[in-house]
């Protein structure tokens, strides 16, 4: 049996019915480009038959020139009328796409109760609507919904519609656990009924997550003879997500020895999936299998020990596989071996048993007490771990700070931000305006250091978290601000912590422009002719 | 064979082992009360040879008098030397445990690589250390560690492994998954061997995540035979977590008919996902299996209809079963049942075809596309449901404020606001510190208010929570305020969204405001004296 698994990407089209997911043409056109990149061989786009964004997706991805198939989804033909008449399908045929998911149903259940038809009219509208998209030269792609269901339900049926669908002459044939409520002991016993009786059909596996299954039913299927999959990325999907194909790809690939992308490719599947959720907006889970940023993350002191010595100890793959990395987390769980390690990627030789190590242990841990967590915020300790170490170079020192914000009843709110600080023994009072504090607070500290250091200008706050960390003292609790920064090359995020928001942002705010000026030589920096003392009110 | 199945929940051990996850004693007492009150049979809360938090938290335990056993953590005695002398072995024992998790090597790579012993001295420790807990009354849980790696590279010492703490009396024999690298089939095989070799032993599983595959690895496992599982709530871990017992449970429970907890205990299971997820301060995602806020939430039109003529059509069990429930979004069928419903909880009739009810679903609609969250604003809510319906009374209203926050090097940050409000006709400016911008409005505003309302001197806000809304636009992101507010008998919770954090802390605050004010009767107020017309920062 092939060794080869058609790889089919419903990210534009499933995965856009979860929650909170909302895709704009332009974002479905980087997408697609994305998931071509990753060599996926079909892309489902939507649905011409539903709006007119799908229809213009359709239309213009024909432009990109991808290698992917470009795929249409719609239903099969109303009840009672017929298929060449069926506007839905109609826009299928004009939308430009290479193949279609045609979805019917195969539980009894589901024709009875929300067809409301017979089930004799149900296969008859299954084959007309295939037959009239095979005529028109387009691959069919047939999902059986709700076929786990059906079968368990009506097994006869169920492998009627699939038959029916075959004689109509669909390309493959899609079984769909569509509410997820399947296990994987049955998914390959119906999967494996199915082939036998079907044994020159091409079958596909369309799971969902609503069992924390998705991924073992489609490896279920896979192991009965399927030799598709679909799924999207990181899961999307609705309610509980669609299989995960950033999952599903190296358990396939790695774990089975079957071939779905290219090696290298698959070396790129990190990159993907975290591009694809900021396309999405979606924030990816820390700990998500492969590809997530605690994937390959240690904590505890024992095991981060065990994988210096080798890393086979406490991974199941090697990170770069999948294009993801090794990350020793710095916790109070955490010993020494942990720093030592961080500091050696800086290019820093920390001596374990040094003062010097024991002092930078005993400062994390301190302000990990005060609220201060560095395992989402690199750039700070290595902000810390280079002061301890000597060599952190100060190219400003902070005099004050004021922050203003005023609303008054019909109008806009203001913020207002003043920043005094001292630059090459200068002292900088400058003013500026902001979309809200932190906003402010940036423009300000920024219009004081671009004059001396320009490559600030390519440099911008990419994400902003704020987390209050204790709920019983209220108004008064602390609060921790996580700043994400991003220039051209590089990525890097710090950490602020105070019982005031203001000042926790402005302390994030102080490490990451610290942190971008790491590489500068203070020696070098262009000294303005005229800089002026006293900033002005300026947006 | 017994249908029965023993939960042993290690949120508390490995659990903490999860990027970001940082629990105190008093956390870690919360949730034990929860598990308890779950009904798991075991409760692993720590390791006492690793830290002084973690003996507290056994001490403080038996306080609770809770029905489940609670478990201590640690490894075997160390290479060369005697049970009773290891420390770590000491702690477990006087910690007042009732059992105890032993974790021992089974692979022999990491007998070499990470203990860097001998195979043989590696069963002795296990025998040793398992004997000394036995003879010291506790209940022993052997956990081998790397079990299903070790049995593939080595299945003779892996087994022997096994054998050997039988032999020194351990009650229950784990097969851990410590890497998470194995798959669904190689488990079941493993497991089915190993319970053949060892026929009247119990055995457990214990899964992680790194290939999406922990809850399939352990449905497995108890399918060859085991009968106890090791999960955390929610999956929580290191990596990718452990397996989650908030799926496990359901799916042996409702699928597989094994009993796990009871009946009505499961219809408990998402409120105790969802305080758990709380005291770790971990965002639960939303769309995570039974538990998730959208694991029955319901988009597509086509869906949508199909449910209200048979929830069966889309979802795979009742939700109410796991304490769930049904959510329609942007539909506006399901908002007007759900107004209408909310309203009638005010002792407000709403025609659910009227065109109030309309607007109030319109207005609702516009405010959640915006940003706003209802569900967790009851009390925002109902000022906007009372104000459609004509009967809100307007105590007090807002003209301006005024937020300054100053910081100067080597002195604390200050928080000083500035209200003017107007109340019964009459202008009051008033300004006062706080800690923090949040403190110091809710001091400013209260000042203005207390004299006309004292009431309010036994209203004070209890939580804050702060939400960046969207990571793309950066320090111009929109930010959710959530405020929970009490008084001697009630609690209430709003909401604010704003660009600007301060306005949305402030929109919050005066929604918490008018709500402790809607039982006041404004003809009724106290006319102070003498009302100041402009007030003095006074802290």
């Amino acid at each position: 049996m092939s060794k080869s698994i058609s790889i089919f990407d419903t990210t534009l089209r499933d995965g856009t019915q979860g929650e909170g997911i909302s895709l704009s043409v332009d974002d479905k056109l980087h997408i697609a480009k994305k998931l071509d990149f990753l060599g996926v061989q079909y892309i489902e786009g939507g649905i011409p038959g539903s709006n007119t964004k799908d229809i213009e997706f359709f239309k213009r991805v024909q432009e990109l020139g991808l290698s992917a198939k470009i795929v249409a989804f719609g239903s099969t033909r109303r009840k009672g009328s017929v298929a060449a008449e069926d506007a839905n399908l109609n826009r299928i045929i004009e939308s430009g796409a290479d193949a279609a998911t045609l979805v019917g149903k195969s539980w009894d259940f589901h024709v009875h109760t929300a067809l409301q038809t017979t089930l004799e009219e149900n296969l008859e509208m299954i084959y007309d609507s295939i037959r009239y998209l095979k005529q028109s030269g387009l691959e069919v792609i047939f999902d059986a919904e709700h076929f786990f269901d059906g079968y368990k339900n009506n097994p006869a049926y169920a492998v009627s519609v699939m038959k029916k669908a075959y004689e109509a002459g669909a390309d493959w044939l899609v079984m769909c656990d569509t509410n997820g409520g399947t296990m994987p002991h049955e998914v390959h016993e119906v999967v494996s009924s199915l082939t036998e009786q079907l044994p020159n059909a091409k079958f596909g596996i369309h799971t969902h997550n609503d069992c924390e299954l998705a991924v073992a039913n489609t490896l279920a299927a896979i192991s009965a003879g399927a030799r598709q999959v679909q799924g999207t990325i990181n899961g999307y999907g609705e309610r509980c997500g669609n299989a995960n194909l950033c999952s599903v790809i190296p358990n396939l690939q790695l774990k089975f020895g079957y071939e779905c992308v290219e090696e290298e490719k698959l070396a790129q599947l990190t990159n993907v999936a975290r591009y694809i959720s900021e396309i999405a907006n979606v924030n990816m889970p820390v700990n998500q299998p492969y590809v997530g940023n605690a994937a390959f993350a240690h904590k505890g002191g024992i095991h981060v020990s065990a994988i210096m010595r080798d890393s086979r100890t406490y991974e199941h793959i090697v990170p770069e596989q999948v294009g993801n990395k090794q990350r020793v987390l710095v916790s109070e769980l955490a010993g020494q071996s942990n720093i030592v390690s961080k500091a050696k990627d800086m290019g820093i030789e920390f001596d374990p048993t040094s003062e010097q190590t024991k002092n930078v242990i005993d400062k994390i841990k301190d302000l990990e007490h005060q609220g201060y967590q560095f395992e989402g915020a690199d750039a700070s300790l290595e902000l810390l771990i280079r002061e301890a170490n000597g060599d952190m170079q100060e190219l400003f020192t902070f005099e004050s700070f004021k922050m203003l914000v005023e609303k008054n009843v019909g109008k806009p709110v203001v913020s207002e931000a003043f920043v005094k600080i001292n630059v090459g023994g200068r002292s900088h009072y400058t003013a500026a305006e902001g979309n809200g504090p932190l906003n402010a607070l940036d423009n300000a500290l920024r219009k004081a250091l671009i004059t001396y250091y320009p490559s600030l200008k390519n440099m911008h706050l990419s994400d902003y978290k704020v987390r209050v960390l204790d709920d019983k003292d209220t108004t008064a609790a602390k609060v921790r601000v996580l700043i994400e920064s991003k220039n051209f090359t590089d990525s890097w995020n710090t950490v602020g912590v105070s019982e005031n928001i203001i000042e926790a942002s402005w302390e994030a705010l102080v490490h990451s422009f610290r942190y971008a000026l790491l590489e500068e030589d203070p020696s070098e920096f262009i000294e303005p002719d005229a800089l002026p003392q006293q900033g002005l009110v300026n947006h």
